[in-house]
C-alpha cells in the first residue's frame, strides 16, 4: 500500500514563490477537528498554528523539544485572531506563518490560513510568544542563543 | 522560505516494502499532543488513528467528507488499545493501519504505532467502525457502494 | 460512593456578590488540559470559555443545542486573549464571563480567568460571536428572538 | 448573575443509592466535544473518563497532581471501550467509574456512561493504569503508599 507524506517533515523543501516570506504548512480538516456544524471548531486552528510554528523553527535549525530539554519554554502570551470563513470537513488548508519584529524576548508570529483549493482566507491573526526559564518560571532577559542564531539567519 | 510537506496528501505515494499490507501515515508529537509528563496524552493517539483511517480510505478512492454528504457515517463502535511505550515531544511516529476481515457493515481496522527512529512499538490495537444512515441514525444493512467497491479493490 | 457536582448544572445558583455582573463557571485543570510543561495548554482555555458561554446562555434561558436545531449558529469571529500566568495541573479555576454591548448580530463576551485559590489572573480577553443562518451560511440580519429576549432580560 | 456549580468539586457529596459502588461524575456535551455529526466525538469520552478518575481518586484522598509531584505517574496501558449510542450536543451524561481488583501495580477501572435523562447506556468499558516511576520511566514494584492507602479504604 501507499505511504503517505509525513505530517510535518522537511524531506522536500519547496520554495513558495508566491509567498517568499511565509513559512508554509499544510493540514487537512479531519473529523476530530470539526464540531456539530461540520466545520473546524475554532480551537482546532490553534493546533495547526502551533504545528506550523514548531516546523518553522525546525526549518531554522531550532528543534523545539531540545529547547525544552535545555530549560527554555516559549509560551503564548497574546493571541489575536479573526475567523473569516469556516474550514470544512475534508478541506485542505495552507497555514502561513512568519516571525516578525522580535522585540527583546517577545517573538511575534503572523498567520494567515487559506483554503488550498479556493485560496479564500479562513483566518488571520497574530500570536506572541515569550521566552521563559522553565525552572524559575520567569521571563528570560534574552533569547536562548539557538533561537537568537535562528533569528539572525532569518533576517539575512 | 521552505514549503513543508502536507499533513496528509498523497502527492508522492511510496510503497513501504517492509509492510506491504499496511497503510502508512506519519505524524510528529507536537506540544498540544503532550501532557504534564512530556509525552503524548493517551487520547492524542485517537486523532492520529482517525487521520490515518481517513487517508487510507482516500487512497482507496473513498473521500470521507463525500460519504458524510451522501448521508453515511462510520462511527467507532469498539476501541481496543494497548499502550506499550510513551511517545515523546518532538518524536516522529509511524501510524500503520489496515482494514481486516470486514463482516457485514462492521469494518475492523488494525493498528500499530511505532517510533520512526527506533522502530519501537508505542501502541497496538483495533478499532471497529460500523456504517450508519445519518438521517435515521440506524446501522445500514449493507455498506455504501463506494465503500464496498474500495474493499473489493483492497482485496484484489 | 460520593456523587460529584455536575460539570455545568444550575442546581444551586449562587450569587457572586463580589462580581455581580459576571457569570461564574468553575473548572479544574485535568491531565488532558496540560502540556509538557505541566501547565494548561493555551488552547485548553478555549474549551472552558466555550463551556462558560454555553452555561451563561442557559442561565438566561437560551439552550444552545436548541438554537442549533432551530437553524442558528453563533460562531466565533474574533478572539483576543492575553495569558498572564499559567494554570497548573490540579488547579481550580474560575471562568468569569459577561456579554457586553451587543452590536447588531455581533455578541461580544468579556473574559477573566482567575485561580480559585490565589485569585491571580491567568487570562483576560474578549471573544466576539456572530449569529449565522446555518443553512445559508450567512450572517443573520438580526439576532434570533430567543437570544434577543435573553439580552433584554440581561439588560434589565 | 448566577454562579454555576464547579466542574468537579466535592462540595456536596451525595450517595447514589442506585449505584452504591460507582463513583459518579457528570458532564455536558459542549460544542468542542462534538464532531460533524452533532454528537460527541469518540475521543471526547476519554477526557470525561480521565476527569472522573482524577475526581474519584480525590474523593479517596489521593490528589493526582501531588502524586505527580512525588514522582509517580499513572499512565493508561489498556483501553477497551464499546460505544453503544451517541451522546448529543447539549446532552447531560453521567460518568460512572470504579476501581476493580487491583493486581500489583495494575489498577483497572470499569466505566459506564449513561444519558442523565434517558438512562440509556452510551459507553461501557475498562481502562487499566499502571504505576510508574516518572524519573526512571519504569513500572514501580509496588503502588505508592498514598494510593495503597486509598485502595484499602475503598475495600473496607
Amino acid at each position: 500500500m501507499a505511504e503517505q507524506l509525513p505530517d510535518s517533515g522537511a524531506l522536500v523543501p519547496v520554495c513558495d514563490s508566491a509567498s517568499p516570506d511565509w513559512f508554509i504548512y499544510r493540514v487537512k480538516v479531519h473529523p476530530h477537528h470539526t464540531d456539530y456544524g461540520g466545520i473546524a471548531w475554532h480551537g482546532s486552528y490553534l493546533t495547526w498554528m502551533e504545528a506550523a510554528r514548531v516546523e518553522c523553527l525546525r526549518s531554522l535549525g531550532v528543534e523545539f523539544a531540545e529547547l525544552v530539554t535545555l530549560g527554555c519554554d516559549l509560551p503564548v502570551v497574546t493571541l489575536n485572531l479573526r475567523y473569516h470563513r469556516p474550514a470544512r470537513l475534508g478541506e485542505s488548508l495552507v497555514i502561513k506563518t512568519r516571525m516578525t519584529g522580535v522585540d527583546g524576548v517577545r517573538i511575534p508570529w503572523d498567520y494567515e490560513i487559506v483554503s488550498l483549493e479556493t485560496q479564500e482566507l479562513c483566518l488571520s491573526g497574530q500570536v506572541i510568544l515569550v521566552a521563559v526559564d522553565r525552572e524559575k518560571g520567569r521571563i528570560l532577559r534574552q533569547l536562548p542563543p539557538v533561537v537568537q542564531a535562528a533569528l539572525t539567519r532569518l533576517a539575512q
